[in-house]
């Protein structure tokens, strides 16, 4: 009595294992694997329920606790306890592949993988693999479900997927499941204020951290938001689907890779091919019929509203205004012109009703056959146009046709629209009604890629608007060539707000880092609809060519504007778009940043440097330069008055010869920027 | 009667000066200037009572919104409202000179002056002048008090100096007024929780502007620290003097230059030069004998309690001991050997009593005469040393025989010592008693400028030990030759806590901004009787001789540490401490800093890296070596389980060749470092 007595009070007292049955404190780590460099590395874990866990440390430290891995089903019990570690295996791998078309040409993928199988001790004993590959800068890991007799039809209810921050952080990010889609203006917020964010999402510790989260290789899958759960506490939050499961798929298939791209500095996370490098090689053999290039287009002369998209006195899409446009582009060497509202379906209530819209029939007052003729008698191609409003099941159904139309006419590349509220876009279901779909979800990703592998065989490149996100699908199919994906320059000329100047330094840090974007610079106009007009400089506007990568690029502004200023312009004119090397000199995310390109095709260099609206004093060391060669710089900076608020047109244009031993020294004024040509002299 | 009615109706409801006779609103500038590149520019105003403030913007935007100017007296009325503009002129100003030694041999000096004189508009009409210098990096201004009839003896109790910014900031501050003098670890607040700071205080604004506030050219003058008002609002606060006044002085003279240096990145700070622009040309003529070098010493065996300053048993500075080091210093190539406790005078309780010691009779177990020609037969200096305890009356009464003792015996440089708690030096008064004073008060600065003026008759270098701060005399007065002025590395042998991996990267941004710092690094034995011991690694260790600048610079741990691994005490024996140019390649405060320099007497350059207790992976672009030449890399950096907590002795020594178009990744461990020398071949 008295002993039980006693083992009572120590129960009471110490709470200990023995007495209390309480749960055995969690057991260390049950697999482990470091980045080449041993810079980053991932431990398994499983608690003693057998939740699966994983943690990252970085040179030891820990910057993600045990954050959960698993998943709710709709059609069987969850995946999320009672698991073993059935087995594990380790890899390395490192090779240097190349990009067709890219900001720079040779991509080094190396990596250590770790391949581990959780299989549930009892039940069901249904297993899953999670697979980590751990890099230098970065981490992705993937889920693959294996083919099993006990779970065939996957239907995921719920990710359980965690991201537990050690630190405190400050966060930029934009929401998900509001109206928009993806064009928001970017929080700057402590990582607490958090609600559920699209992702990329971007943070910096308090310890100078800074890491983006985001996925690579979305196929077939529904994509990832990021909900604060608290404590710095994240969880996936998947887009929602048709029905009750958010995503449905039969065994075996993987999981789209859930990324960090992790770096001390931001420059290091722009600099990252994380995204890239976790994504399948090109699948589509020669892709030489790819075309980076420069375009003008009959479209910022309606978001000025001084044309339509409808047909009538003021139809933007006519053949005299498109046959203007191919001799511009002509004369100053343009690849493409972009004609939007050349369709028939533009003139009623288009918005919600694209099931009115043909890609084949073009209005009257637009001679699409002899446009395209003389386009190509002037080695000018139309670029073409689909607004689906979101009615994907629509599109489909005449896209076979529209690429077949646009690959006989020489078009090489198709900007396709998906104009419509979140969660507004039409497919169709399989007892043939239509369904009211989010962009992001799976059913609107499994659309993506018939468009994608469609247009491929038609040889044409696809610039999706209000597109799904980027996660570096260009790489396994090169014709997915750009896309929008973020609050672009139309908002300069209508919005309220407009794009205000920590915009652009916002995309490079967290939107870009998933891929390119038709981002349309090139503004001259600076008073449009939008209060305070475009809030850049003229001298930002240049920078943005290079500070934004995109294989394909707008000049975005109206044509009298470029004629009446051919200096300024001089520098669209030049700028390539296709690279060999990239280089992120220095930036801070949404105050500035300045990014060093190499042309692909020649020796030249191209800077471009953009802040906020502070202005900047910055500095270029021009080290990347072939030492013992001198360069002629081409300098287009802000003048002396130079202000986003006050006169953005005060530009200087100057040159000097440079060699890799100079350093320049970048004035950038509020809302300004400084654009570069580097000019190897023989 | 109604008409009287709705006139006091009226002033009621808008309270305009027509009826209330409040003050005119605040008039324009009064006075402005811009620096050479218009990135700052400053403007004077006069408020409607004839207050004078200043106010500074950058690229247009204010970053100091007006801010007050002027002096309480105690002899007088307050110089503080009353005054108009009675004149201004402006210049232009751009030369470059040369140091004799330093972080770089060749300094620009471009600023636009801006000279006013305030006067007031009745009564005594007294005037004074504030002289503001604009550069592109940053803003000196001072006070200068003209000869005039009714301001001829100045007793200022405080100046009135404000800054006020006007954006939130983070804040890295060691306070003003406590027991300690500068040897504080840093605090990284709000801007909002600073309380009364020392300079340099150093802030980051929330839109990513650094700015270190100091001083420079600290003549005859009390030192000036920062008192928090709120809402950003800073005022200087004047050190105390020996009675009422903080400050006394007859006119014409000026005071010292109020410093702001004021970069987009933390890199710029550490890269300026203002504070040695702002002081007179060299003032000694040939400087040739001061002697920049290295050196070991009898020290750091008593910070670890081996040895002790007092005579008996235990005594560090014995004349074998010495021999040894001075035998260890001409084998390995370093200039001297410092001897701590040679003098009569430690035996009691020295502390607070420096009356007690003696500066020119030795222990009779130190032959001093003897050593000092054993040294110079083997090339290698005693370094003096002259503990003071704060008594500066007492060193006074002594120094003149003292330095002409050591110039006799070929001493070049002299470390002083003031260890006594803040307020309680000792000064004498005219009367002849002693008076407690403050060791940044206008007392002790007058008495730090006889020492530098006796010693350089004597051609003795000095490096002063609780010092006065550091304010760039070292221009006019190069045998001002380093100084402590912040948390050294004693107190990694003893203090709890002891130095944190974070206090280097903090001091390369706040307190290195003043100039040259005798840290005495180098220490491989790393337990010691503070908690954590020595929280660096061994790579670290290295590297700090790279990034904290002096250019006396000792080898602090005990010889046989380093007779035990002469791997990489190698980096020590070859590391330079004249430096042709310095380049700060990356850094954020208190986080981790790169720092590239090139040996004044060759064509090596050398780089150190270092960072708080976060690892670090950074980037070094080699852009700064002479392109097309190779130079053999000897790195030495953090083994892969190095850690300042773990296993600090992990390090590797490797050698590769490189070429400018080279960028070096560096590993740095928690709390790690590296440290590079770069060899040029033939």
């Amino acid at each position: 009595m008295i002993l039980r007595l006693l083992a009572l009070l120590a129960a009471l007292l110490f709470a200990s294992p023995a007495f209390a049955q309480a749960p055995a404190p969690p057991p260390g780590p049950v697999a482990t694997i470091a980045s080449p460099g041993n810079i980053l590395s991932v431990e398994l874990h499983l608690d003693p329920d057998g939740r699966p866990a994983y943690s990252v440390r970085r040179f030891g430290t820990e910057i993600l606790s045990p954050s959960r891995l698993g998943f709710l089903l709709l059609n069987a019990p969850k995946l999320e306890r009672g698991f073993q570690l059935a087995s594990q295996a380790t890899s390395t791998f490192d090779q240097t592949w190349e990009q067709p078309w890219g900001e720079r040409r040779f991509v080094r993928n190396h990596y250590h993988e770790l391949r581990a199988r959780f299989t549930e001790r009892a039940g069901l004993q249904r297993s899953f693999d999670v697979t980590f590959r751990v890099y230098d800068d970065g981490i992705g890991f993937r889920y693959e479900f294996p083919d099993q007799p006990n779970l065939r039809n996957v239907e995921i209810t719920e990710e359980l997927t965690e991201f537990a921050l050690t630190q405190p952080a400050t966060a930029w990010w934009i929401p998900a499941f509001e109206w928009n889609r993806e064009e928001y203006l970017y929080n700057r917020t402590n990582l607490r204020e958090v609600g559920t964010a699209q992702t990329p999402m971007t943070i910096r510790t308090e310890g100078g951290l800074h890491i983006a989260f985001h996925e690579a290789a979305l196929i077939d899958y529904s994509g990832m938001n990021l909900t604060n759960m608290g404590n710095g506490r994240f969880r996936a939050a998947l887009t929602p689907g048709t029905d009750g499961a958010k995503v449905r798929r039969a065994a075996p298939f993987p999981t789209p890779w859930r990324t960090l791209q992790i770096s001390d500095n931001a420059a290091g996370l722009a600099m990252s091919n994380l995204i890239l490098n976790l994504n399948e090689p090109n699948r589509l053999g020669d892709v030489s019929w790819v075309r980076p290039m420069k375009y003008v287009g009959v479209w910022w002369e309606m978001h000025l509203d001084r044309k339509t998209w409808a047909s009538g006195p003021r139809h933007g899409a006519t053949t005299e205004n498109v046959r203007r446009h191919i001799d511009f582009a002509a004369r100053h060497g343009f690849g493409g012109v972009l004609v939007e509202g050349w369709n028939v379906g533009w003139d009623g209530e288009w918005f919600g009703n694209g099931q009115d819209f043909s890609f084949t029939q073009p209005y009257p007052d637009f001679d699409l056959e002899g446009l395209a003729r003389y386009g190509r008698s002037r080695g000018v191609q139309l670029i073409g146009h689909h607004e689906t409003s979101g009615n994907a099941a629509h599109y489909e159904s005449q896209m076979e046709d529209a690429f077949a139309l646009y690959q006989r006419l020489g078009v090489g590349a198709v900007k396709t629209g998906y104009v419509a509220d979140a969660g507004q876009n039409k497919v169709r279901a399989g007892d043939g009604s239509l369904l009211y779909v989010w962009h992001e979800g799976q059913a609107m990703n499994q659309h993506h890629m018939r468009v994608i592998e469609a247009a491929a065989r038609h040889r044409i490149s696809i610039n999706a608007h209000e597109p799904t996100k980027d996660t570096g699908l260009r790489r396994t199919y090169p014709n997915m060539i750009a896309r929008e994906g973020a609050r672009g320059m139309e908002y300069s000329a209508w919005g309220n707000p407009g794009n205000p100047p920590e915009h652009e330094p916002n995309l490079v840090f967290t939107r870009m880092l998933a891929g390119p974007m038709d981002y349309t610079p090139g503004i001259f106009g600076m008073q449009t609809c939008a209060p305070g007009g475009v809030q850049t400089t003229w001298a930002k506007q240049l920078a943005l060519y290079v500070v934004i990568y995109s294989p394909i690029q707008m000049a975005a502004d109206l044509l009298v504007n470029y004629e009446a200023n051919p200096r300024p312009f001089q520098f669209i004119v030049d700028v390539p778009v296709d690279w060999q090397e990239s280089l992120v000199l220095n930036g801070e995310i949404g105050d500035y940043v300045t990014i060093a390109r190499k042309d692909r095709a020649s020796e030249n260099w191209y800077i471009g440097s953009v802040t906020d609206e502070e202005g900047r004093l910055l500095q270029a060391p021009l080290s990347f330069l072939t030492p013992g060669r001198r360069y002629r710089a081409q300098i287009y900076r802000d003048g002396p008055t130079a202000n986003y608020r006050g006169r953005p047109e005060d530009i200087v244009i100057e040159e000097r010869i440079v060699t890799s031993r100079d350093t320049l020294t970048l004035r950038l004024a509020p809302g300004g920027g400084q654009a570069i040509r580097l000019v190897a002299m023989r």
